[in-house]
């Protein structure tokens, strides 16, 4: 893939203005998030500021496939279901990764190959972060299962990003045709809530009511909707 | 769960004698699959043969929360797609697998507490099977980040499974209405195959066609229907 494009590329100096001009930290205990979460927001919303701003047509980001793989295995860990498991796309919306099919490695000798300076942030040797701690101590293992672990962990993102979407799909067309938001909630139709398949269901109710808990949201999807409900 | 049933339970002696009955070597030559696939495939059809023999309703196995985390992860890393990270199911057809909830470690402890006697197989000592270096250098990292890895991935692992059900559900109705089978070979009805989502598409080319490369897949799942195929 060749992009022929208008490059505007951040410096250092802009990333330390920008860590000044948000109060990531307030953001964070605000909407009772992460801070890395709250980080990733803001760093988002900007992006997306200057991109409009500047009348530009995609952000570039630089996550590569080693990213990729850090992200698939920490999803997995920590339970984020399939959208998290099918790692880092290569576009959504008005982004783009251009080296998300590269390794780190790959792109550190390329760097010094031909002398091209860089920012290297510390904070990435720190064992303290899920990611560089996956990184470092977990991806050298599994890289002796699998030398070509980048390679086919993107493989395998591309086709899970693509059934996710599917699900997602025709969750939307249950949505569109089965529920209604009215003040207060939303008015499900019992018949066509209950023609989807269970898993459709389920992410449907975890997508409207995200601070439901898993086991309500189950029951809901299982059975709660196929008893008569006041009003209906 | 509880399951109330008379139990058949092999003994080492069994297992040798089984190991002896079948050349396991010989049939994954035949049959050009690696030597653990072999085991699997000889042992799984013994015991439906066993099972059906006595009368039994279902054959009940050890596979534990850690087995789970186990084949998850070895398939992530081995790019198997969603059928394989979403685990071991809890029940396939005759098989169940009552302990699929206990960590190995929760199985060792109540054995030793009882005093039951147990084969330990020391395979499960040898690094040079992913499955054991997996369980014994990466799963106490993985801890490191969530303790409770085994509880999360098998939460998981049920959805998963539920999701990649439905996803063959929806592929079999796809060769339901799409695809027969001719001698040498399937007839496929174009305006029927397009009419699905392209990861259903590439499920059911992949199944029916698995010796087919995947970008050969990937081809006639996107385009190489959309033209005109002589005879049609």
């Amino acid at each position: 893939m060749k992009y022929e494009t208008r490059l505007f590329v951040g410096n250092d100096n802009q990333t330390k203005s920008l860590a000044e001009r948000f109060d990531v930290k307030r953001y964070a205990r605000r909407k009772r998030i992460s801070l890395e979460e709250a980080g990733r927001v803001i760093r988002y919303r900007f992006l997306e500021e200057m991109r409009n701003k500047k009348g530009l047509d995609f952000i570039a980001l630089g996550h590569n496939a080693t990213d990729n793989c850090e992200t698939m295995l920490l999803s997995l860990i920590k339970g984020k279901g399939l959208s998290g498991i099918a790692g880092i796309p290569e576009k959504r919306e008005r982004i783009i990764r251009p080296l998300i099919d590269l390794k780190s490695e790959e792109i550190d000798d390329f760097l010094k190959k031909n002398n091209i300076p860089y920012v290297f942030d510390t904070t990435n040797l720190s064992l303290s972060h899920p990611r560089n701690y996956l990184r470092h101590l977990v991806l050298p293992f599994l890289r002796e299962i699998n030398p070509n672990l980048e390679e086919t962990m993107r493989h395998t993102a591309r086709i899970l990003q693509e059934e996710d979407a599917y699900l997602k799909e025709v969750g939307a067309k249950l949505k569109e045709n089965g529920v209604r938001k009215i003040s207060g909630g939303y008015l499900i139709d019992k018949k066509i809530f209950l023609s989807y398949n269970f898993s459709v269901r389920r992410r449907v109710l975890k997508e409207l009511f995200d601070d439901m808990s898993y086991s309500d949201i189950e029951r809901v999807a299982d059975h709660a909707l196929d008893v008569d409900i006041k009003g209906q």
